[in-house]
Formats: C-alpha cells, sequence, structure tokens
C-alpha cells in the first residue's frame, strides 16, 4: 500500500457529488485499501461556496472557481459532475491537460464531444473513465470496453431510460394513454418538470452514442443517432402490443451491418415479443442485452438512475483510476480503429408493425397488399379489425428496410380506401 | 501501437482453446489493435503434439512439453486451460514467477489455491485474470473486481451451474421427476456421463468461492462452502413450489452476515419468487443477481458455458491484460483487505419450507407447531393437505437460523403424529 495520498479534485456536488464526497469522506480506509493508496478530497468547485452542501466535509474545501480548482497541477483524479457542455468541457480538457485522470458521468458532453475527450486523454495518457453515463450503477461500458474485447458485438438493444420506461410500464399495466402516464411518472417525480429531454429520446440518444462507440470502437456522437421518442405511443398500440404478445419498449439499438461495413443507432419506441429478457425490465429500470458472435447474448439489470446507484458508479471509476495511477498505469481506453461508417436511417431493416383505418368494403386487404408488394415490402400477419367505422387492418411486415417502409406509408396516405394510417411502429425480435 | 509483438502461450488445447487459437491467428489485425500490439501464438502444449488439432495453425507450435512452454523467460501472457489442479497449478506458478501474466478459466485450481495464486500474482507484479472461471461469457468478474469496487456488495445470488438448470427448468415445465429430467440432460448433452460434478453442486461451490472472494475481498476456499446438491429435490418439491408461486433453483449464495463481520457461502436448492428476475433465467443460462448499499439490485445473465463463450471470455482477458503490458501496468488485482470470517452454515438465517407427512387426526398442527415454537421457529403459512394415509403439512417458516431449523427437523421426527419429514428447502427471497 502507498502512504502518499492520491489528490482528487470534485467539480459539482448535486446529488451525487454530495454523496460521493461523504463516501470518500466516510468510507475512507476501505476505498484506500480497494485502490492501493488513501484518496484524498482536495477541493470542491461549486456555485456558491459559502453554502456548505456535504456535513462530514471541512468548509474549507468548497470554492467557487473550478477552473482554478480543475487546473492544479499537483491533481491524480479530477471528478466531473457539473452535467452540461461548458464549462463541463473545458474543465475536463484542463484537467487531462495537466495530467489527470478523469471520472465524469456527463453523458450529453461524451454524446457530443466524446471524440475529442477521448483523444485528449490518449494524447496525454490518462485515463477517460464514465461508468455512470449509461445505465446508473449498471457495470456495462467496462465489460463492453474490456470483457468483450476479444468479441464481435453484433447488436445492442438497450432499455437506458427510466423515465419512459416508467411511462410504457403504466401504458402496459393500467391501458392508461400516455398524457395519463406521463402525469403519474411527474407526479412520482420520475419525470422532470420539462420531460422532453427524456420523451423525446434525447436521453436515450445520448446513452446510445456512447454505448456505440464502445461497443463498435467507432467514434459516434449524438448527431449520429437517428430518434424518435414515445409521445406518439397510444393506448391502442399499447393493447395491440399485448395482443400480439408483445410489449411496447424505448429502444436504444445499436447494429453493425450485415456486410459489416457500417454501424446503425437509433433510438424509438418499439413492440418487443413478452418472451425477451428486455420484456420483464419494468418500472424505472434498466438493462442492456448485448449480442455478440462468441459470447452469444447478454442482458446487464439494474438501476439507471438516482444518487445512489450513480455515485457508486462514479466510486468504482475513481477506485479503478486510482489503482492505475498507483501501478503508474493506465486503464483499456477507447479505440476507434474500426473507424466504421454510420449507416442512414434508411437502409436499417427490421419488421413492421402498421395500424390503418380503413373503409369497410370488400377488396380493401388487396388494394392494400398491392401497396406494400409494390414497394417490396413482405406483409408477415395481416388482422381485419371492426367493422364499419372501426374498421382497420392490423398488419406486421416481415423485415424492410426503413426506406421502403417509409414510401408504402406515404403512397399509402394517398389510397381512398386508406381512411388514416394511425400508427406505425418498429417490431425488433 | 507498439510494433514488438506480445508473446502468448497456450496450455492445453481442447475445444475453448481450440477456440481461442483460432481467433488469435484468425483476428490478428483487430486483437491487436484493440490490445495496442501485435499478439504472436509461441507456443501449444498439449499431450499428444503429433495431433495437429487447429487447421489455421503452424503444426511447430505444439509442444508436449508444458513445463518447458510455461517457463520460458520471454512470454508476456500465458493462458491456462489444461484444468484441474495439477499440473495447472505448477505451471502457473511458474508462469508468473518468470514474468509472465496469466489468464486461466480453471475453477477449481482458483477455488482450492486461489489466495496462493494471487499472491504469486501481487509478489512477481504480473495480472492473473479469470473471467471465463465463472459464468462462461458473463462479464461478471471484471464488474464485481472494478465496478463496484467503491460500493459495498451484501450479497450475491447466483444461477451458476448451466447443467442443473436445464434439469430443474425442464421438471418446472414438464413436473418429470428429477431422474427422468437428469435423463434427458444427458440424452442432449447438458450433462456428462458422470453428472456428479454438477448435480452434487461441485461445479457451483468452486464458482461460489471465486465470486465470495471478489465480492468480499476475502480470501474463501471451496473447503469453506456449504454444499448441497440437487439430487433430492422431487417432483412434489417443484409441484409445491408452483403452487406457492415459486420456482426451485439450485443457487450460488454469498452474503455478508448482517454485522458485517463475516461471510455465509452455501451452494443449495432453494426455491425463490417467480417475480424474481432470476426465476426466469431458464434452460442451461446462468445469471447472477448482486445487491450492493449504493448500486441496489443489479443482475448478469447470459450463456454460462459452452467453447466459443467461454472462448470469448478468455479472449477478453488477453485483451485487457496485453493492454497493461503495453502500458507497463497492471490491472485491479484481488484484495484480501477484509478478511472477514467464514460463518459457519448453522449460523446463516433463511426461510425454510417443510412437508411433513403426518397422522390424520385432529390436534397434529397443534403438536408440530409446538416443536417449531420450542426451537424459536416461527411459521409464516401452513397448510394441510390430504386425508388418511395422504394427509400432509406444508410449512413455510419465517426467517430461522439454519442450526435451529436443523434442530426442529430433528425433534419432529421423533413425534410420533409425524410419519416422515419428506422435504426441507429453503426459501430465497
Amino acid at each position: 500500500m502507498r502512504t502518499q495520498p492520491l489528490k482528487l479534485a470534485l467539480l459539482g456536488c448535486g446529488t451525487v457529488g454530495a454523496e460521493v464526497a461523504r463516501r470518500l469522506a466516510t468510507h475512507g480506509d476501505e476505498l484506500a485499501a480497494r485502490a492501493g493508496a488513501p484518496i484524498e478530497l482536495v477541493g470542491i468547485a461549486v456555485r456558491d461556496p459559502a453554502r456548505r452542501r456535504v456535513a462530514e466535509l471541512d468548509p474549507a474545501l468548497f470554492t467557487g472557481d473550478a477552473a482554478e480548482l480543475a487546473g492544479r497541477p499537483d491533481l491524480d483524479i479530477v471528478v466531473e459532475l457539473i452535467g452540461g457542455l461548458e464549462p463541463a468541457r473545458t474543465l475536463v480538457l484542463t484537467a487531462m491537460e495537466r495530467g489527470s485522470s478523469v471520472v465524469t458521468a456527463n453523458k450529453a458532453l461524451l454524446a457530443a464531444d466524446g471524440p475529442q475527450l477521448y483523444e485528449a486523454a490518449e494524447k496525454h495518457g490518462v485515463d477517460l473513465y464514465f461508468e455512470a453515463s449509461v445505465a446508473g450503477a449498471i457495470p456495462l461500458l467496462r465489460p463492453l470496453r474490456e470483457s468483450l474485447a476479444g468479441d464481435r458485438i453484433r447488436r445492442v438493444l438497450g432499455i437506458v431510460n427510466g423515465t419512459t420506461n416508467f411511462i410504457l410500464t403504466r401504458m402496459d399495466e393500467t391501458g392508461a394513454d400516455f398524457a395519463d402516464a406521463l402525469a403519474e411518472a411527474t407526479a412520482l417525480g420520475y419525470a422532470e418538470a420539462d420531460p422532453s429531454a427524456d420523451i423525446d429520446g434525447h436521453d436515450a440518444a445520448a446513452k446510445a452514442a456512447i454505448l456505440a462507440s464502445l461497443a463498435f470502437h467507432t467514434r459516434i456522437t449524438v448527431a449520429d443517432v437517428y430518434r424518435e421518442g414515445i409521445t406518439a405511443v397510444s393506448a391502442a398500440d399499447v393493447a395491440s402490443a399485448q395482443a400480439m404478445g408483445s410489449i411496447v419498449k424505448l429502444l436504444a439499438i445499436c447494429e453493425l451491418a450485415p456486410n459489416e461495413q457500417s454501424v446503425g443507432v437509433r433510438v424509438h419506441p418499439a413492440m418487443i415479443p413478452r418472451t425477451h429478457p428486455l420484456a420483464s425490465v419494468r418500472e424505472a429500470y434498466n438493462a442492456v442485452f448485448v449480442e455478440a458472435d462468441a459470447a452469444g447474448q447478454l442482458m446487464f439489470y439494474g438501476r439507471g438512475a438516482g444518487g445512489a446507484p450513480t455515485a457508486s458508479a462514479v466510486l468504482g471509476d475513481i477506485v479503478a483510476v486510482a489503482r492505475h495511477r498507483v501501478a503508474q498505469g493506465r486503464g483499456v481506453g477507447e479505440s476507434a480503429y474500426a473507424q466504421l461508417a454510420v449507416r442512414p436511417v434508411g437502409e436499417s431493416t427490421t419488421q413492421y408493425y402498421v395500424h390503418l383505418d380503413v373503409t369497410d368494403r370488400a377488396g380493401v386487404l388487396a388494394q392494400v397488399a398491392t401497396v406494400f408488394a409494390a414497394h417490396g415490402v413482405s406483409i408477415s400477419t395481416v388482422r381485419q379489425d371492426g367493422h364499419g367505422a372501426e374498421a382497420a387492418l392490423v398488419i406486421v411486415t416481415h423485415s424492410a428496410a426503413e426506406s421502403a417502409l417509409a414510401a408504402t406509408v406515404a403512397e399509402l396516405r394517398s389510397v381512398d380506401v386508406v381512411r388514416e394510417v394511425s400508427s406505425v411502429l418498429r417490431v425488433e425480435r
């Protein structure tokens, strides 16, 4: 055990930061034993240093000057928990330039500027760890970049946003429509006052970019991610999914194209069979399902958010980074050697569920089927529902390209027997 | 990228070894990019070098002298896939002494002599990685020793033996008794001709020792593990579990005692509620459920055995160890700083299911309840089943110490209204 402590600075002291600071203070001996050296918290940057945040900590540790703290040349580890793009980006880059390893939970920053940050870590020979940025405490990023490093990942399917999973679980359990389920999520504290980051899929898209970068050794940013939220998912869609033995989930999907030359990354609601391991992930839990050549199917399950789980992930990274400092080495960093192209969403293939409100007369199915056939989209199952003004066709296709399906739907809208294309949902297996 | 290759020797070339050798040969560029240096396979020790095993490999690589190969001073990595205690132990110790890092899938060796091996790795400043030894390709050991390093693990519950999980799944699905389900597993290749290592729980006990060592930073060997197999699980037990909304699984349970001063490690069949995430782990799949203070509940799921999944785990370790060599560092090793005591199984507490064949007459329940009460075992539920010669009492207790339950059962056997204690199973929540 090294006796000279490693110096750690904390940027930001909200829920997660306060929990990290508290555990550093109260579990010091245990963390030192695991890290191989004592870890000394030398400063905490907050907006208002006069407001003392953590009872166990010396008020003198708090400073309002984050730039000065992050730039100290004697630091070993900087933990960035401010969030957002600036000043977090500048602080993290400064810290790495001065030789500090960095631990962060900042998914927005990684999803936007990951490539620049990974390069800076490589250039300055420091660690950049960010387990907490995706799926909270679930140890996921380290397996992706280390344990599966000798394997080839084909596909990653993730439920990575707890708010939307809570809403979709409620819709599935109670038959509620989206607005009521959102109201319940807000009342229970699962959704923010402005829920857009969650329900429009922005949060999931940032996590998808991080997952895809690690899984495919390719630098992918959030700008490369196709995104649809869950606001258009109706109670009728959820009921249809149930009738088909399926459930609607907001999925982050990262997949290698069959020719292995490109990667598709998309976030959207999709139906999955109830027998799929992801189907049983309920409430605000997260899970990520991985398909790899040799390893086969894997799933990682746990709490995706919350102060304590996120702090657990940050502390795990702190211990790992600290051990590397003690051993004067680095961990397994990112790699972007594969440099695969990003496949446009139009080229991605999956199955589709299409709900059409139609005129109730003979020959409707033939007309509709002709449109699907004209675009090369093969139909797997059809159900004719209702009568009169309620008449509907519920169609599930075989696998088809997104662009072919889009062209099919566009043409269906101009077919006179189709009153409305009331729903289109992807179906993943 | 370093151009000088890292030198790797392979000891053993069975199913897993051949797959590892093949991937090293065919995926060399990809592995080199991930590792930061080319990895050169310099030798393969096999019993009969004249028998050329891998079409892609130069026959000159094969040698019959494992000791000479493992002792080469120019090696960076030795991969031990021979299995068993000797000569594997001597070869691994020799390799580390000569400065090689070691990757192994040898659960028997780690479970028996882990402490000695971890110390040797520490002493010689090399890595000892063994992800493949527990739960095949599921990235599990690395999260335990790294990602959760800043957290405190309370309990690990694992389904870590595919053969027994297959048998118990069949018994649950078809109502088959143990002998018929075992025969099916044997016919399908899930069970060995001599199934004792699986069905008597030896394999699961070895894995439990490895899991407990990592989870609790305490050196635990297989000799410390309490073990019961599944041969006594009857079709009636499985049916009773179903009636209670539960399922019988062979669990490896590693738990911190409430006073945090000792660790209990036990392997035995147990009933768990069907709503528990582990209940849906079917066939030969494996999963490990972890409860930690900050992270909360986590589950890792995937294939527990097979050549390709195991090779995936071995290759992941090879890449990690190779990166550490390139960076001239070491990974996070084992730590035994906690040095907790092993709690005798008699002190462990859980709930119990007790099935009693009884005489069909008034007052039986009162007599039986008196025996439970005398030993301080509180009853949660009782069901009186059948009449005449079929009369039975099905009792589920509240949490009680194993020793108290054992004393209760011993006394029940001498109560005249109790014809037989036909089944006792633990119930885990």
